[in-house]
């Protein structure tokens, strides 16, 4: 099935593709949220599940077994332990970051409360490993479970780098690799791993998901101070009233004039935020060039994910991923 | 080697028995808590870990697989999979009761705050999973993690039976499965498995396990109204605080005349309650002797545990089992 890349979005072309698998991914999620004792659960993650979400993580356990000839049923499982893992992050975060929007539409700790955000994440959690049990593959089970430990050691790392203006690029990469680029390589490697592929493309698949993730979150967090609320359902400067130091906001402190330090340290590490504080720091953002520096790296992961591609055969789910590396960085054009 | 168990506590005869591979038990808990990315974790978690909890669950474990010959090491990985599992919960529960107080000591919710309760939560959890993947078990792995999901189905069905006069013990049957007992016979039941003991002593491990934890919750409910601060850290009432139907409760609004059911509505359902509720509440309980059916519950369910171990070879270890389940309910004595 050969599909005009030119018309359509990567991310639309690999849903097209994998329409199948996807329509098994979506009937084995809505099975497995269901709950015979507790009828509150699909009711906290039907809300999230089908809040449409672009289900860009599941798509690249699909698209990497595909890709590889994998022709028995376990990659559905794998994508669908992935959303599972990756909803009950989301569950956890809306706690965590006090949110009251996610995707534009109200978060479910404020349409329920906090307690169902963290236990229905629990039980969503315990769900995908039930998933990866019946995969019967040890390694999977072994990839997935590193993976959720560095995603928790990755908020848990934010949450104490939040505040403190000693948080360099180096801290930046270890939150961001737990908080997202973890999840994409799982995601990634164990389709390979499914597949039976070679060690070098399994190895190839880990690099192209950490690089994507990588990609993905730095843009993410540009588009916290440039995107508009349309496109993310976030609005503008959410990490500068969290005080969360992303990297624009890295750059310009480790470039910041004495004065300039004094408003970080007020804004960032006192909280003491006024009218007209995030245009400014936008402003000095722009004065020291970091939010064109941070997309520069942003492109520099991309490239690195596209170049992972080559270890792997050609086709056209490999084709899709290297638009799919454009297209992420491409929201900040 | 024979102890005195008459001078002894069984879960100080367990813990003496067990003594080298709790130790070594405890050093891998305090191996797998550090994070060598996020130093707050281990700060988070040591004020659990090292609380004093009485590591009941690991023992039991530890006891299954020593009972039925087990030689290898892999049980020492599946009691500390099992106690973080058990401090992952409680740090989640502590969340979502917003409590102020475990084992007399602050909870780590108000020491830090939420959002470390619930990320530290995950890793835990994640970092107990890594431990069965260890054991290289998928037998064990099915097991653990049809547990976590019953867990937090009954967390689930726990919050949403709160406040609703309509709960009834069918479904407090299965929130104390969920909260309690899930954990206590996957507990037993791996220590079993792992040990490769014949299906009819896993089986009997597990139903010692179901019916010990089923007691030990019930003998908790019933301690919410008649123990004291100094025994459990947990003040009387507290559970009448937090409007959950615990079986003392659910016996006396069973039984409950007009005036009384008017009575329960008020503090229950609509959460209106006033000084002197809480001694109102327990001399209708006592009014209909639901203390005393609740405390026959409790020792129907840990002569069940005692039977069960009946299939199982004679051992010392045994013999301290069935102390134990007499132990849990000797509480209310």
């Amino acid at each position: 099935m050969s599909l005009d890349r030119t018309v359509q979005k990567p991310i639309d072309a690999l849903a097209a593709y994998l329409v199948g698998d996807m329509d098994a991914v979506n009937t084995l999620i809505r099975t497995r949220m269901a709950s015979e004792h507790a009828p509150r659960i699909p009711e906290v993650t039907a809300h999230l599940v089908e809040a449409g979400g672009k289900r860009l993580r599941p798509m690249l356990t699909l698209a990497a077994a595909r890709m590889l000839g994998y022709q028995g049923e376990h990659h559905v499982r794998l994508a669908a332990t992935v959303e599972f893992i990756h909803t009950a992050t989301l569950l956890h975060d809306d706690v965590v970051d006090e949110s009251a929007q996610r995707r534009g539409r109200p978060t479910a700790n404020l349409l329920w409360d906090n307690k169902s955000s963290v236990l229905v994440g629990d039980y969503l959690f315990s769900r995908s490993f039930q998933l990866m049990v019946e995969t019967g593959s040890l390694r999977v089970l072994d990839i997935l479970s590193n993976a959720s430990a560095t995603i928790a050691e990755g908020e848990v790392l934010q949450l104490s780098a939040a505040q403190d203006l000693r948080t360099d690029e180096g801290i930046y990469m270890k939150v961001i690799r737990g908080k997202t680029a973890a999840l994409f390589s799982a995601a990634t490697e164990v389709g390979g791993v499914i597949a039976g592929a070679p060690e070098e493309q399994v190895k190839a698949l880990f690099t192209y998901g950490d690089a994507l993730g990588i990609a993905f979150q730095i843009v993410d967090d540009l588009l916290d101070y440039g995107g508009t609320s349309s496109v993310i359902g976030k609005n503008t400067g959410d990490d500068f009233r969290e005080r969360k130091l992303t990297m624009p906001v890295i750059k310009a402190v480790a470039q910041a004039s004495a004065e300039e330090r004094d408003f970080w340290r007020r804004v960032i590490e006192k909280g003491d935020q006024r009218d007209g504080d995030l245009e400014h720091a936008m402003s000095l953002m722009a004065r020291h060039g970091t939010m064109e520096a941070t997309r520069e790296e942003a492109l520099r992961w991309a490239a690195e994910a596209k170049t992972a591609l080559d270890a792997l055969p050609a086709h056209d789910l490999r084709d899709m991923l290297r638009d799919l590396a454009d297209y992420v960085v491409a929201r900040v054009k």
